[in-house]
């Protein structure tokens, strides 16, 4: 099934998959889901933020087991993450009323918007709108890179953007909901284990990072007269690399936008995101905040300031120091921990045992999932994950093996009967 | 003048212009340009390279004098770079007609087609391919940022592309060409001086810097299992810094393009462009080829190396150190030197000093001008500047004071008369 979806929103020079929410892509991908769920006989339905649900049983009538993940795709991303946990959910629907259960609740599918935050820069999108941890008009609100703000996009993709906002009446249908997802580590592989289940999900969040300076002349203009934003930029990647090894978590400048971005011009901004994630907390926060504080000192040209260490410009091997402009520091999202119910989690993990036959691992993550943020809302939620051999994951490297997809598939299938019953 | 192109690909939002070459906004300049050529009653011509020509007299008879700039911009630069030089000659041409002067010698006005390479990553390059200094081969599989070659481009415009190439006619009609240019600095305002005359424009290159790691989740990938570009890049930028110092040099990285660009992705490719720039070439081609090799050793996460320093990775301090990849370096434009003319520099500065009263001063640049592409290809060239302010240039910032604007146009009708003898 996962072959069937392989062409959707490929490109063909990378081989990696470009699938923002409301794209061309996208609405093909949700024609896929409607496909699927009425191959079925399945109940679609699409709720006022966009998220997809298909329903074998009355969900209004006691709430259903619900599992499923999300299609769309961070840019250049892999086959895997997201797209695995749909089709392992319809497949895990077919192996058990292929074994003739008829399960006890009501069991649903998820497809949920805008997962990867690729397009508006909020993930988990469609789940932090349905259970309100996202103020509905900092969604409309919020602008791709072309300039369309959320509201423009969903009213031409035929939607109302005005309906966006919390649904108690949908998330009251959830009663349990289980994701299943790629790993995105090597845990699984180097512990010989197909399937795990989630432990928790590390805190994390991003934050915009502007850094101003001068364009000018990059010909014409002395080293003594210039205000280069890229020099702050430059240090501060290094400085969060330094502070991640010493506070234990992992940092990552992964986008950056340079205006005017020619390559004879001083650039005048300079935009980077950082994201931040680790086990603790607080040792998130203090990078975020040590990094913000050495944005701020005055500029030093050639030197990479250590966080901690002394201001930069002591140094007689700085060169000429650039006048200093502040740098606005933007937390765009921010997720606390999020720690799965054990008594939940147990019930899976023994459920998926007596498919594979072999113990399931307990895994924490680095990654954000629509199942923390059902989590964080009050649903009960659990995840599986499914080995990764490389580790690798968005990516158009990201793979898992087929065995392992259907080792999945059967696990998924053990744990909703059992949580059927 | 200046005021009628002011709306032709402004940005609204920054004010600054992008007008790259055979947009819909370099194809209304060209309109505006021939029409200022009609109105006069001046001979229209476009070259097979897209250069436009306005002639007064006619240069097949005998080499004229010529004057001109360009009327492209580099993305979100100023109204005076270019511009400023074609409007002063339609404006001392003016003056001379005002003054009943009738010219011994053709007078011709030349608009040079790409001259900052914002499109297509070659500046000059209506220039070059006039004189035969880019290869007509490689200028036609050069492409845009849309992946569109200029050939395509040419011919979407309606021109042939297979035209293009060394045209000994058109520059055998150049007898003599004068550049009027704002200054790109600021030593015209520290001398008090409204008008001044190139000395030489010194070497200088672009290089593209490819750094490639492996793209994976920036949540779930241990510090110690990435190899990520961006980090690489970053202690690059410093170090171009510090070389660029110790050499008396310029270097900028000034324009970035990150894949997949993602939040939450460490990058699998950072590219970046590096302009270097000096009085002297053999100080530039140092500062190239310490970094070519620096970028190169292995690579360490966490500080930034210094060049001629010891090798990165020895430090405790540097954390894991990540697999090390082959950075691409390619050089996509060299200028050698230009000292211009002294015999010819001397006479325009002379008759430039009897319109300003005052006298003239003689500057360097480190901007490359298309009077520089002809003077290297035997063309005697010489180039007027008007005073910039704040130096600053490349940028909607970008200004010269209408008095100032009206002593250069002053000189230059002084020049051209001169010359025209």
């Amino acid at each position: 099934m996962l072959g069937e979806l392989a062409l959707i929103g490929r490109d063909p020079t990378t081989g990696g998959y470009v699938r923002d929410a409301w794209s061309a892509a996208d609405l093909g991908l949700r024609e896929w889901f409607a496909g699927e769920a009425r191959r079925r006989g399945l109940d679609l339905r699409e709720d006022r933020n966009g998220n997809l649900w298909a329903w074998w049983g009355d969900p209004s009538r006691q709430p259903g087991v619900v599992t499923g993940s999300h299609l769309d795709s961070v840019r250049q991303g892999g086959a895997y993450d997201g797209p695995l946990g749909v089709v392992s959910a319809f497949q895990a629907l077919d192996v058990l009323r292929s074994r003739g259960v008829t399960p006890a609740r009501p069991l649903g599918i998820a497809c949920f918007t805008d997962e990867e935050g690729a397009r508006f820069g909020v993930p988990c999108m469609g789940s932090r709108l349905m259970t309100g941890l996202l103020d509905p008009d900092r969604a409309r609100g919020l602008r791709d890179d072309a300039g369309d703000s959320l509201a423009d996009v969903l009213a031409g993709a035929g939607r109302d953007p005005h309906a966006l906002g919390a649904d108690p009446e949908t998330r009251a249908h959830v009663g349990v909901f289980v994701e299943l997802h790629v790993e995105q580590g090597r845990a699984l592989a180097d512990l010989d284990a197909p399937v795990g289940v989630a432990a928790a999900i590390w805190p994390h969040g991003r934050w915009r990072f502007d850094f101003r300076g001068q364009a000018n002349h990059a010909g014409t203009t002395l080293l003594a007269d210039r205000d280069d934003p890229m020099l702050a930029y430059a240090a501060a990647v290094l400085a969060a690399r330094e502070a991640a090894v010493r506070h234990g978590v992992v940092a990552t400048f992964g986008k950056v936008r340079v205006s005017p971005n020619n390559a004879n011009a001083i650039p005048g901004l300079v935009s980077a995101w950082l994201d931040a994630r680790g086990a603790g907390e607080k040792e998130v926060r203090a990078l975020v905040e040590e990094l913000t504080d050495l944005v701020n000192l005055p500029r030093s040209g050639t030197v990479a300031p250590t966080v901690g260490g002394p201001p930069p410009g002591d140094s007689a091997a700085d060169g000429p120091v650039a006048p200093s402009r502040a740098v606005e520091v933007r937390e765009e999202s921010w997720t606390p921990v999020v720690d799965f119910e054990v008594a939940l989690r147990d019930r899976v993990a023994t459920a998926a045992a007596r498919s594979t036959g072999g113990p399931v691992p307990v895994l924490p993550t680095g990654a954000g999932h629509d199942a923390g943020i059902l989590a964080s809302a009050g649903v009960p939620s659990a995840m599986l994950f499914v080995r990764n051999p490389t580790g690798v994951s968005h990516s158009p490297e990201e793979h898992a093996e087929e065995t392992d997809c259907a080792a999945g598939v059967r696990a998924l299938a053990e744990v909703l009967e059992e949580l059927c019953r």
